[in-house]
């Protein structure tokens, strides 16, 4: 709880409007995409990178936690007051600072929502690549939190393979500058990596500058079924090994298929084991040949359908399957637990028979959606928060997962975080040594431990 | 000085063979690529992980200095005894250990030469992307630790960008992994990011994962000079802001080219105030559009003269400039200070203004080979280190240019490190927070100061 005089002072700095205690608003920032909810003390929305330093000031005096939130849409509880505190949102710390395409990169404030940077660097036929499904909400601020990737990732990479430089507020309410607009720098540690990902625990983000590529000119996009999971698996790793790198190569199973079906009316062959969905982007001329070449390579390795997009609509409506996946895997049951294991590519269709083989284990509904081409999976768990018993399977399912998934030398997550979701599992990937090291970072930086002290550590 | 008996107990980890103290053996580890002579006490040449483990017990017990030294081709001493201590050489720990070529990454041990990497994998069609100028003799583990980049930055980015896993020995002896084969991982603060580029500071590397791309199958190289240096900067930006991501987009200023010319007989148009030297890689189709584009960019901006070499050995002709420029260079006089200063591309002419002016203001002999398309200058200070009067002058250049670096948005080191050289400018650069940040990490990692203490921090 926080004292009505301290209250008053964090009102002074932001402004009445700003800070806000009702129930709504509390409960309104009581959950983020994990589901799970936490009622926080308060919700602070500040304006300016000068209020955010007073703000932590006080809270840090005080010791007050402090949880910095963009869209809450991440889904490891990164971004909810498991132990209480307050909530900084970002929605007016929205703004586009600077576009500077001789240097092609952009600074923006931490609040600007993904596909509006998207659009806006468009205009001068550049694109920023990181494009995490919730991109239409999700911020550029959450997305370096919890260095967000995306399908373009095979090709493109990740959140920290685009950022250059941060301002970031201390817990002690100072303010540092790391990196910047130069494209390669080596001074001293490299503590805007290290920001990166590290879910609001560290320092809060008030500048963001990040790297453009020039827009693609032209996209080839194919669908491929197949009725054998080996047979796609094999696809994925002969496409990888030809040399061409795609900027997308997706993987929807059975499961998932059969849901989409349902849902929404398309129509998949019965035999369909898996879907991919692939595409490449460039030049016109090489893309056009890489296309030719999948096509070639899919049907040689038993695809029982080839579809290859030959008009932006055409490869729209390919895209589609993948589009509903989450809302109509959402649709079957109250929840969807959407996991992150990520296994070297050539471990694919060998994690996939895992989970097919858990599902049967603790009698759970399971789909994968994968990133296949780095290896990244998402099984979709269908499910019923409020079902204690199914919970308890999911949990001892999870726990096997995760184990194979670190056996295989994979990450407990690709891109979404470790947060609350997964904290329990850091001692399968890290040895104590590496553990200690990481609090002991925390501890340099938030001594008092004020900042999202309920996150993964 | 290191007690007799802790100097037995070091053998007694490596074996007599590999602890070296002769007054021959001190010398030849005295100085890299910095020039400046610092005495160690002694080299242990460990074969594996344990003994480096071993190693590290005995030195943080007896606080003994440890600095780790690749093929010691650094060029801000960062891997010299500038306090005493021991060096730790790497040539026995050299073995490339696994390439993989489905997961594209290959695991190796630190004292691996870039070249013999780039080499080998070769053989699967793929490509090692970092090429710092020291290739041939530079090991992958110093390449990490200097976070090295090389002409194919524009393109590829720096080694930051490729390393996926490591395996540390921190100075208590314990050992941690981080990262692993997988091409994403948001698991943890990212502790491989924070060693690489931490110049031995924080811990020992025993096992680099690194990421490997497809090996292009096509280039095309070209090779363009400008009588005006504004039009040859003009040229660059036009280059990259056509969309066009080229591999490398060298620059080298008159000093240079007189050196070169004066050096081996190349000739090159009296009117000549910058060459750019231009390649582009990628699919043949494309690649050849490519060229010609940037030969109409060149012409269209004023070049006196473009050379689009058609065949690899002439390709290789276009090279031999750029090739020949340390060399050259380093004859002048008896030591040439290769600075690395790094600014926002856009303002590259300037930078390079601000440098003929230094040269001029203080006297000095100063060429520029830059590698334009990412704003990373090289300035080539031909001198003599053991005039202390023209060394007195270099430092008031140095002290001006990186001023004016910082003040442009730039960087102390794109790819060089900071080190001895550059420690007395990080305050430029960073805010005593930042600093204290660093410093903080530095102790968590090696709470007892014994690893490369004299380096940047």
């Amino acid at each position: 709880m926080i004292s009505t005089s301290v209250a008053d002072e964090f009102r002074s700095i932001v402004g009445d409007a700003w800070f806000l205690d009702t129930p709504e608003d509390l409960a309104t920032y009581s959950y983020d995409g994990f589901l799970p909810e936490f009622m926080p003390d308060a919700i602070i929305v500040p304006g300016s990178r000068d209020e955010i330093s007073s703000i932590l000031r006080v809270a840090n005096r005080e010791k007050i936690n402090i949880i910095p939130r963009g869209a809450g849409t991440n889904i490891c509880g990164s971004s909810v007051a498991r132990k209480g505190g307050i909530i900084i949102a970002f929605h007016r710390l929205n703004k586009i600072l600077e576009i500077e395409p001789e240097n092609m990169c952009t600074v923006v404030q931490p609040g600007v929502v993904n596909a509006d940077l998207q659009k806006e660097v468009a205009q001068y036929s550049l694109m920023y690549p990181p494009d995490p499904a919730s991109l239409f909400v999700s911020t550029i601020g959450g997305n370096v939190a919890l260095n967000a990737g995306g399908p373009r990732g095979v090709k493109y990479g990740v959140t920290r393979d685009y950022l250059l430089g941060l301002e970031v507020v201390l817990p002690s309410g100072e303010v540092i500058k790391t990196g910047g607009k130069v494209l390669k720098s080596v001074s001293g540690y490299d503590l805007t990596r290290l920001m990166c990902g590290s879910e609001g625990t560290l320092g809060i983000m008030t500048e963001i500058t990040v790297r453009l590529v020039p827009l693609p000119p032209a996209k080839a996009t194919l669908q491929a079924m197949f009725s054998d999971l080996d047979d796609a698996a094999k696809t994925v790793s002969a496409i990888i090994g030809s040399g061409i790198v795609p900027t997308t190569l997706e993987l929807i199973d059975r499961v998932v298929l059969d849901v989409i079906a349902n849902f929404g009316g398309a129509k998949f062959s019965k035999e369909a084991e898996a879907l991919l969905l692939i595409e490449v982007d460039g030049e016109a001329s090489s893309v056009e040949g890489q296309g030719e070449k999948i096509e070639r390579f899919c049907k040689e390795r038993g695809a029982i359908e080839v579809e290859r997009a030959s008009t932006p609509e055409e490869a729209d409506s390919l895209w589609q399957a993948r589009r509903t996946a989450f809302g109509a895997v959402a649709s079957v049951r109250p929840n969807c637990i959407v996991e992150d294991a990520t296994v070297p590519v050539k471990r694919l269709s060998e994690i996939i028979r895992k989970i097919v083989e858990l599902a049967d284990k603790y009698h759970l509904r399971i789909g994968v959606l994968a990133h296949a081409g780095d290896g990244n999976l998402h099984p979709l768990i269908m499910t019923d928060l409020k079902d204690k018993e199914e919970m308890a399977r999911i949990d001892k399912a999870l726990d096997e997962l995760y184990e194979v998934t670190i056996a295989m030398g994979g990450t407990l997550s690709g891109e979404h975080g470790i947060g609350i979701a997964k904290d329990r599992f850091m001692s399968l990937e890290f040895s104590e040594s590496a553990i200690d090291i990481m609090r002991g970072i925390k501890k340099v930086f938030d001594p008092n431990n004020i900042l999202n002290p309920g996150s993964f550590l």
